[in-house]
């Protein structure tokens, strides 16, 4: 498969989220990043440009020159990512839309319903494709989680329990990642559209029930916030489910807590983010079974990129390992590089003789240097 | 920085660890793959080779003709990565160091001591660099475990305590994986090798210690197996302190059970694999701590590629979804991409509407569709 | 301090919470059974009280001539604990009330708000103690959350979150315990009376906040079922903390899953009971601590009858040996006694003779029969 | 069954283990002390007896005194528990035993070889049982480990890993409980006899596998120390299966982590018991599966006193409460008692009455107060 020319709207210098989708649109080789429109600011933009390689006729100083530009050359994006925040999801989604460019958008769509709408029908009178960055449905074990749904292992639900709680907001904090969401104006709404809309994506994605109606308790509980920080629904679903969405970032002492808990009439589920290679399943009056990534008694949804035991974090680790040698190699400095090198490897030899050597003596002590 | 160019030794279709090494090598953008002898099957090596896009020129059969062709072409490449099994380390380590090319080897070095002396000579009469690739060492919080004991916060280490315990082998196997492996003269030991090596590694990146001596019993307990599937050694460090290695292949209900402990006169660490973003910490006398990548309380070694409270499977999960979109976009088969498209978007603004609404009107049910 | 003489009210042949008030009494030495109107069936009433061990004359039919006998006797009970269902608490509770004697009455209160009047009556007037069994607070770690809230250590409160959810009538379920909670005339409510008002209790005691308002759903998820099984209530609470209160019996995965999380502006705890010897406790900012029954940083709630490190179960497991020991000696049947012996204590002499042997001989295998 | 008549040697005021011998006697009903010994110091001892009301011609100041005064009581005890240091086990345990009194003995055996000896020829030649109180072997999943072993569920054992790790002596302490147990004289050895006969014997009940061979290390890793304080040991158990045992004391974050790890050629287990009411057990290529005390998938050897999902905290919970009743009938002062009361019982009515209001108006706030 070719890679794809991806362009980028957002995800300057200081960015989060546009250096996450630049890495995930790299990692299985899939996309080449050709073009950017990276920040508002002209200097951060060319200077983020130049940081990611990207030819200088291709870094934008605006989406909107850019959907121009891209669209007319024969080697121009065919895909690009908006990573910006809420507010400014919709002009650039049409501007590629109709330009029949796909477009992959963070969540949520928008900061508004005219925003919303706007998009939408862009999208649906565009042929090309628009995307919606909900990114917990790629893990493994949540589409196990769905395929186990929808394969009926959980019989009728009954209970869908979705929470996403973090606490990074607990206290007043001003900085580029917190000021825009903590703005009605650039985010819409604060904990409901930042993280509700994920739990919300997640139990609907994962369980496949259809909402009828709610009822929620949305609440501002630090002083002087302008958006809200805790919300909680009771939710309805077709069929007669309950469910009950709770989104805080005022709950001290969670990292990043989004969790899943499914109940039907034959079984349950339980997930949690933080440790995303493991689902919880039991079947109605059986042990709980811990079911893990590629593990036992999982199916095909249920794969990564690597063995059962080596949680998503062994690629990383791997990738460290990399990114040091290769600043090794470019500087010219093996010292300052931590990663193993030839003694190493020698000692590791000396550790398997000695183990042999010692278990051949009756364990006797073997000195190892 | 501009990429380096990479070659790749061994990974053709079905290997595991090669796939693996490449994923590594483009997550952060510093590498590109231009030239691999993939298979000492021919077909495979051809075949392997435009999976990955390489150029058929740059597609040998074989690792020698690899290097002597890549030492003298103008941009041949930099580094080569060796990801063979352990007894064909040493003939393309020393082809490649001979011609100065920068060696990135899978672990253990070899597999007898003279393979291991030959590429020890060749590393250090070469002007380019070795690197063993250990990867745990990447581990965010197996950094921060090290800078935590550097920086004397366990005071004096008295107990080292490393395991690396699984249970894939614990029937009689045989695929590509368990073969080579489980035979002596293809891995030089078992799950010594295999598995003892990183647990050697790790104890000694993070304790710092030197060792003095171990007594050890190497087993093999499946009925029928050529090669240990079960080490256990006694430790002593230079200074006093006493540790334990295990590594088993054999030991049911783990899957990859890569766990260090370590205690000194002030404090202890605790740290697992499976669970690698959590990093225990117990000041003497205190309650434990439960640091966390990027967390509270951490240092600049702790810091990964995403805020805390993203495990590193986030990466990997947007990852799959960018792929999704790839296959999407080539396809042209949306339906069939389980990526959030713009009727998810709409649903979450009017999950978004809806909370507001029921919470102005006193938490009223509100309806949904 | 001389022991109480108590009395039961229920508590016969085949229920459940009769024998953990016996046992919870007995623990401490600090009450004897003496009198009991143990069952409604006299047949039952008459065997229950002789597997006590009560006098006959002391083993009444009913509690209303229990109430009566006792009152007079000049050796009658100080105390009686009623422990039949909630719809017969009412009748014995006045009873003994009215004749100065103290009652400790399992919760709910009552299955009626006429039955709770009554006993809020009898209770004023009386010159005895009334006591409501929520055990919960029993806990160290409950305790020990109780008085850091109070001390402040959370900062000003603004989340309640609690659940107790279990999975036991996830089915529809006939059996004694089941049969009385599922008819609303014996229970008065489901889910909501038998567990929500445990969780109720369990966040009032611990946040130390009043109630203000809630909003609630209430459902039965279980086709046929005549009481809820479901339910879920948003909360609010003087001084504008938010909270959410869930109680369930469908849900599958979750055996007796009582939970609180309390957050405010400086920190956070969360206690779960089935892992109860353990409080996570978040100062705003700093890692998660993880704090003990009478571990480091703990204060003398947190202290229980043994030391840190032995869960709750640790003086079951003894007593457990205790009744193998004394069957053993009132049977004669050492054999099928499994609790250690002579040989047994031998063995580990000469395991730790062994273990010093093998030591001095630098590590050298010592046979062991 | 009538109550065992009780007697105690040590366990007076100060002691940690004669009182969990007392509590563990009381629970269920089954021994009624009487007697004791329960210091060597006169005055500590006669309180001590006070404290326990026992009567003062039976409270002795010597074990040797109460075996002969009590042998020929027709009332006299019928078995004595013995819970001094270790050195002082032998003395009155051949006094009791040659009387015909059954034996109730804290572990280990003896300080010294010799000592056992005489306690070993006493017991063979008594009429009278001789109990060694290892107690994990009560515990509920302790005993169904030992049920599945022995019924084959892990076919054929080939790994027995027992650690038992403390870390309440890694600095220096002293008080009554640290000193005779670092004091070679009163306790024969330090981690090896405290706490690795307790690692040994639990391995041994549960895999029932008879040893043939250690190999150890002993260390003392504190400065000063003069008994061991970390042992380790390689063990080699007939039928060819192999094992590690771990006693330390100087494990730092670990409070009283004894674990219990099995595996065989069908399956595997793990037990600790800081979590004693859970047990991991893997069937061969099957996801793990977490059995509970009492819980689904469980034989009879799992039930415990009180039903699945609560911990065995709940009945000392429980006992708390009754104990606080007891202080408050005691002394009058119900103020200072924590235990609910009408006000909590009516609240809890007022609760179960607003969240069906609640729920029947459409999920409207309903007031509280």
């Amino acid at each position: 498969m070719r890679p794809i020319r991806l362009g980028m709207v957002g995800g300057g210098q200081g960015a989060f989220i546009g250096g996450v989708h630049r890495i995930a649109a790299r990692m299985d080789g899939m996309f080449t990043l050709v073009a950017g429109a990276l920040s508002s600011d002209p200097e951060r933009a060319r200077a983020s440009g130049e940081d990611l390689g990207l030819a200088p006729e291709r870094t934008y100083m605006t989406w909107d020159g850019m959907a121009r530009a891209e669209a007319t050359r024969p080697d121009g994006i065919e895909a690009v990512a908006i990573v910006t925040p809420n507010h400014l999801h919709a002009g650039p989604a049409v501007a590629f839309l109709e330009r029949g460019i796909h477009v992959i958008c963070d969540k949520p769509l928008a900061a508004t319903a005219e925003q919303a709408a706007a998009i939408a029908a862009a999208a649906r009178a565009s042929g090309a494709m628009f995307f919606l960055t909900h990114n917990y449905p790629g893990t493994p074990m949540v589409r196990e989680a769905r395929a186990m749904v929808a394969a009926g292992a959980l019989g009728a639900l009954r209970l869908v329990e979705v929470e996403y709680v973090q606490d990074w907001l607990a206290r007043p904090v001003s900085n580029k990642q917190a000021d825009w969401r903590t703005d009605p104006a650039r985010s819409g709404a604060g904990a409901l559209g930042d993280i509700g809309t994920h739990a919300w994506n997640l139990a609907r994605f994962v369980s496949g029930l259809a909402p009828e109606a709610l009822a929620a308790e949305v609440s501002t509980l630090v002083p002087g916030r302008r958006v809200d920080d805790n919300v909680s629904a009771h939710l309805r679903f077709a069929g007669g489910a309950r469910g009950r969405l709770w989104a805080s970032q005022v709950a001290v002492g969670h990292e990043n807590g989004l969790r899943l808990r499914l109940a039907g009439s034959d079984g349950g589920l339980d997930w949690s983010q933080e440790d995303p290679n493991r689902l919880w399943f039991t079947p109605i009056g059986e042990p709980r079974r811990l079911l893990t990534r590629g593990g036992a008694g999982t199916g095909p949804a249920a794969q990564g990129r690597v063995p059962a035991g080596h949680p998503e974090g062994y690629l990383e680790a791997f990738a460290t390992i990399y990114a040091d040698i290769a600043r090794a190699i470019r500087t010219g400095d093996r010292a300052a590089c931590p990663v193993a090198g030839i003694e190493d490897g020698l000692e590791g030899m000396r550790f398997i003789a000695a183990c042999l050597a010692s278990s051949a003596a009756g364990g006797a002590w073997v000195a190892m240097h």
